[in-house]
């Protein structure tokens, strides 16, 4: 019998807490490939719990890649899986179980066309109108700013806020004096760029692109890692490289889940090497269905750094984010904030604090997600006969393969209906990968219907 | 007779165009060392204005250096001025004809020691019974944030009211589509660094650490410029360095204003070595009688990028400042900006529209400049006795030379008594120079003359 063991007691939800006991046992070997797991029924009888707060579990492992079901066999530890861009077959993603969202790709600034940008960092957001993030300015124009400069690691009753939040919806337990709050995601890769030996990045390829820049703007080369690759087929993958920069909760822009054994031999690797990995969690709020997977950072506080954003949550433009990174590095970054005087701006501070105090966030998230839930499908309806789904069908854009010629064209349709779409080539350095980046949080419905109906009479006609 | 012409018309003062005028004459070789300006009277007479515009526009040459009083003889062009720090022995700098301002030195953020902190950096503001203020961030909450990210170089209005600003303030005329807006000052020199050719940056020596630091976060090596040597007598200046970085109009932490001589022999070793000169003029509002000197930008539009901050106006979390830099460089950073993300927060551009719009900023500027004139003198008043002054009586620190222990012993008597004063010797990189940096601005008269009379009473027991 497996050393199991649920407590009524913790904040943690009781799936939550069996997924990550199991998923503890496959990191530490005790359970390993095609080991059948206990049947939901007999698990359920073993522990006291009801049937459904295993099979919730199983639900979660089986979205994370930890474990594999076989019709009328049972659960059981997952061989390393395939292909990354095969798992968007495995025909869960298609109910919306996996998770994702965008963000921004480096085009999305106003430019001179005027066309509406189906891009991936613009979410669904009103804030105008709501009387919470009203309430949040008003606070910070009573409340009293820090005297000069302020703690460089952040505002204190905010790090404790965002504690809180990251062990309730991500599993992971760190002490507000472990946090760093940034400026943002790319901030949070430049305060660690400093820190690290002379040498390159990796980063996945087709990836984030402001990564990329950010890298390269601190004179430092970037280094593909294939992310359409699974990650034990990759020769080195950290070889000669001093950190890799990864998003394994919704690969960026392909939108996979990295799949357990891909999670591992990075650990590996990154032990292996010395190299620090860097986990950009953008977007984990955003899955339709089962719960976010954990982040990888909860499996090695040592080797990996963890980035979050309001960005996708919030504003983009409110400009905070959130940095947890291992120890002797958390230290340094900190010495040298205090130096450069490069943290968050008080008043965006001040006023995340009163959106997560208040509960607003959490609202902002679940109505966001039900729009995307509601959107995501609409989008693979009109675009599943011309292309293939990258990824799986979750946050707040899709991927979808096309031949390029077929994807240039079907961007200059939406051009002249007034809509501009990122190509999926514009993401790769040497991937050959090419198609569509769709994005649909930040337009309306009639728009979003529009763009889809310009992209589909250009894909309809193709020759 | 000398090219002059005054335009009743214009919104610039007339001692402020006068004042001008003459610069460029001198500049452009016109106006040689030596040469004799007319007297107040003839030229009051020649140009049809009273002798009072003649004067004050005299009083701002002299302050700037450019011009010297021979007493009975008149008004020369100047000599190279001799060393910075000799300037402050200049009878008018004692009379707080010159003008300066403190900017956080790195140790501000709160200790454990609970010490109120006398640091360079923190301004005498208290924003939160202000009206103004308040209904800033009102309109924050109701405004429409921009959907997605947002222009890169910035809120478009901001821009209008920041270039409106250097004209009014700074004599600086650009296109509000010149500049950018950046969270600070390190911010900005964050956005330059990674556009410049490899190699070593230079910076004045005593100097801003935050600068150094960012520097060298980027790589790059710190090259040391005296700070306290004409420019003329140091031997290849920009011999080798990509840029140099500096503070002309208040130079950190000595104080002086940067000779005439000095700009002319820096912009020369510019163009002959192609480096950039990048202007940080983090303070110039804050002189307590003549008007600003012009930002060295107004002289060479294409080799001096210009830093400014609304650190020192506004509130130091605020995280707001502004780049103009020359165009090549300009464009590059913005499309930088545009695929990394990292521009100002928009909510913290947005209040300071409102403060700029209606007048809050000038207005507080008044205030704070109406605080450092009284208390200036009256931390002059205590130390001089102990110590010589490094530079002008000005703005909201001051900085006075004295041996080290000496230094270092009323630095502690200070923490005895409750109060963290800054270490010269802390701001320099190879100068010999040592004593104590005195920011005023942050603490209130009670603390102020506490921590002084703990100063003086070490500085009195001298051995």
């Amino acid at each position: 019998m497996l050393p199991l063991l649920l407590d009524r007691t913790a904040t943690a939800p009781l799936p939550a807490q069996l997924a990550g006991q199991v998923r503890n046992l496959i990191v530490a070997g005790t359970l390993r490939r095609d080991d059948r797991l206990p049947s939901s029924r007999a698990l359920a009888a073993d522990l006291g719990v009801s049937r459904a707060v295993i099979e919730q579990a199983y639900e979660q492992l089986l979205a994370e890649g930890w474990v594999s079901a076989r019709r009328g066999a049972g659960t059981f530890v997952a061989a390393p899986p395939g292909p990354g861009l095969g798992r968007s077959t495995d025909h869960r993603a298609h109910r919306g179980a996996q998770h994702g969202a965008g963000r921004a790709a480096g085009s999305t600034a106003p430019t001179a066309t005027g066309r509406r940008h189906l891009d991936t960092g613009t979410p669904w957001v009103d804030v105008r109108h709501d009387p919470g993030w009203r309430r949040a300015w008003r606070e910070v124009s009573t409340a009293a700013p820090p005297p000069g400069y302020d703690d460089p690691r952040g505002l204190p009753a905010l790090r404790v806020a965002i504690a809180e939040r990251l062990a309730r919806t991500r599993g992971l337990r760190v002490d507000p004096d472990e946090i760093v709050v940034t400026a943002g995601t790319t901030d949070g890769l430049r305060q660690l760029l400093p820190e690290l030996p002379t040498g390159p990045v990796a980063i996945e390829d087709p990836g984030y692109r402001a990564a990329a820049e950010t890298v390269r703007s601190h004179g430092r080369e970037v280094h593909d890692l294939p992310a359409a690759v699974p990650l034990p087929a990759v020769d080195g993958p950290l070889d000669g490289v001093v950190a890799v920069y990864v998003t394994p909760a919704h690969q960026h822009p392909l939108g996979r889940v990295m799949p357990a054994a891909d999670r591992l031999a990075l650990l590996a690797a990154a032990e292996r090497t010395g190299a620090l990995v860097i986990e950009d969690d953008y977007d984990s709020e955003f899955r339709y269905d089962v719960a976010p997977v954990p982040a990888l950072v909860s499996l090695d506080r040592t080797r990996v750094a963890y980035l979050g954003t309001a960005a996708k949550s919030v504003l983009p433009t409110l400009r905070i984010g959130w940095l947890v990174a291992p120890p002797r590095l958390h230290e340094a970054i900190v010495a040298r904030r205090l130096l450069t005087h490069t943290g968050a701006a008080w008043p965006c501070q001040r006023a995340l604090l009163t959106l997560l105090r208040d509960g607003w966030l959490d609202k902002q998230v679940r109505a966001a997600r039900k729009v995307y839930a509601e959107r995501a499908p609409r989008v693979a309806a009109a675009l599943a006969p011309y292309a293939d789904l990258a990824g799986p069908l979750a946050g707040m854009y899709s991927t979808w393969l096309l031949p390029e010629p077929d994807a240039v064209r079907a961007r200059d349709a939406a051009r002249a209906a007034g809509f501009e779409v990122n190509l999926l080539s514009s993401y790769a350095r040497s991937s050959p990968l090419t198609g569509l980046v769709v994005g649909f949080g930040g337009v309306s419905d009639a728009e979003l219907d529009r763009a889809l109906a310009a992209l589909t009479s250009a894909l309809g006609a193709r020759a």
